[in-house]
């Protein structure tokens, strides 16, 4: 196991600077909880957050837009045939796109959803570890939508995963790992009170996907993103006393960054 | 009439320290108005919400849920087949559950919804006294989801339908008043900025629903999640200088208390 | 051209006082970014908000309400449906109603369904320059929900809009610019924070719907509406490090007002 450390700091800057020249308009189809906290943090941010969600319209939007977020949440039948077309089209297109498949592997009806997405190659995958170990072919097994493993328990599930699907694989936790299958990385710093906040984690998989339309790598991306996140996130705690500040925190401490 | 003061502060306290050691699964079919607040709600308790929506996958998530509420408040007919899948699964799978009948009475389409809904047995119903005077047969007749009624002249109503439908009845107001036909227990102390925050009565639903798998009785489970959600909007309100800070003080107390 | 500075700030605050007194029940249909905002939004005004969603309930829900939002941000199939029986039932019951065209011109199927509802007179039409240069048959082509113009290009189109239609025309930007076809008002500032913040433009919407019941004319009630918004933003700016405060803040402001 090679377990680098996260590029220098220097890089992250660079990236999150050439977001903001960019403005990356960020196509998200995502669950309904988290939907206002995502085009916020994205605002925040400096990106240009989009809901187009109608089946009608999902893939004229996601072939247009600099990058995708498929998040499958609070998925209901009407959302699978919006969320089928956007991938297949982002993938044709070559709009980069983002995977969060949440709670996987706990519902079967999500689950062959998330087979079926697989197939439109995923840029990023972006998950807690319960998730990724399931996607990795592992038990997995996580309480509803939150993991019941360390992130570090899923590194070599998430190689794997990256390895088999050609894509970046994320694990988000205490540390988050991003792998390419090759190299690595591991961004320290999520702080505990990010995880009273509903929607972090899937807000963190937008801001993925903005970040894709800024790099040259998918792996730079994810590395950015969550790096941006823990830097936030730890600013924020600094201020905040409890989930509610922790929220509001979070949005200046994105957009003051 | 035998109206009694709450049970002493501490079996309140417990309850929520029971809670917090379970941090029980809550399963939340309720609005997209709410549904990030109550959420965030939940997290900052110290319960594990979970919003699954989908037809295909509520009963299974019902059944396997630690607390289940079903709020009708944006009900769309694709809810319905969902909502009253994960009541039937609820009910045959022992999973509590809460029923929150918004603007009940008002709408004849959520009027059947509801109708159906309480073939399957809801542990405790929480509503407004517009919602629960028309539920147990009165006039009710709220003015879209707020009630034009005061929660005591709600009471008898409640007893009535607390005894015809075997679960317990909270309804929410300035005073809060929870009856399982035989007791009816009052609790003081609902601020009036929370009536100006959105969601405030829905995220009181799922809280009830967390509670249910951390006390002995679904009076208890009521009582104390009324209690805790008076307190922390109680200490909220003196934080708060309006609304907004009032939303971001309730989850602090929340998370604090 | 005659533009004329907005009416004395005298109006405003009678109209605001007004609407107080009535807390007018206006419906949304809006979109799941900005309904929980919207919602916060319109209680912290002092008006009284309902979602109601289901095809099977708006026609009987906008009949009886005060004034109807419709915004067709987050779109699917089945709100087809919804918002079109709701701006029908307005129409008919003389509910007076607000069509926010999100990202119209953008997209063939929510273009198509704008046009639908033009049918059904609007009473206003509230957009971004795009939105409402896009209406106004020219090129319009924002970038996603953004515009890429300013509001003060949008004049002409606005103009002859409010003409066809007979409705006002609200365009929304640094400077908001409203109008009835003939008259032309202006009402500036708008703060940058605001664009920082998901679903301003989709409550600033409802808040003109929430005014439609406390004014005289409808040009009255959309520039009433945009330069309470505007008042509260600026006095939220002061106060604000960041978007997550601005949100925060311009709740307060708009209780506080």
């Amino acid at each position: 196991m090679s377990l680098q450390r996260t590029a220098a700091d220097q890089s992250v800057r660079a990236d999150l600077r050439r977001l903001r020249e960019l403005g990356p308009l960020t196509h998200c189809i995502t669950n309904l909880v988290a939907a206002g906290f995502t085009a916020n943090v994205l605002l925040a941010l400096g990106a240009s957050p989009a809901m187009v969600l109608a089946a009608e319209e999902a893939a004229d939007f996601a072939a247009a837009a600099d990058g995708l977020l498929i998040n499958v949440g609070t998925v209901t039948s009407d959302d699978v045939a919006a969320m089928t077309a956007a991938a297949r089209s982002a993938q044709s297109a070559g709009t980069p796109w983002v995977l969060d498949p949440v709670a996987v592997g706990r519902l079967p009806y999500r689950t062959r959803l998330v087979d079926e997405l697989l197939r439109y190659d995923p840029t990023v995958i972006r998950g807690n570890a319960s998730e990724i170990l399931s996607l990795a072919g592992g038990a997995g097994g996580g309480k509803g939508p939150d993991s019941t493993a360390d992130s570090s328990q899923a590194i070599s599930g998430a190689r794997a995963l990256a390895r088999r699907t050609g894509g970046v694989v994320a694990v988000s936790g205490a540390v988050d790992y991003v792998t390419d299958g090759d190299q690595t990385l591991e961004v320290p710093g999520g702080h505990m009170l990010l995880t009273k906040v509903t929607g972090t984690g899937c807000a963190l998989g937008a801001v993925m996907a903005a970040f894709l339309a800024a790099t040259d790598t998918a792996l730079s991306a994810a590395v950015s993103a969550s790096a941006v996140f823990a830097a936030a996130g730890e600013r924020a705690a600094e201020l905040a006393q409890g989930p509610g500040g922790m929220a509001t925190a979070l949005l200046d401490s994105l957009y003051l960054l």
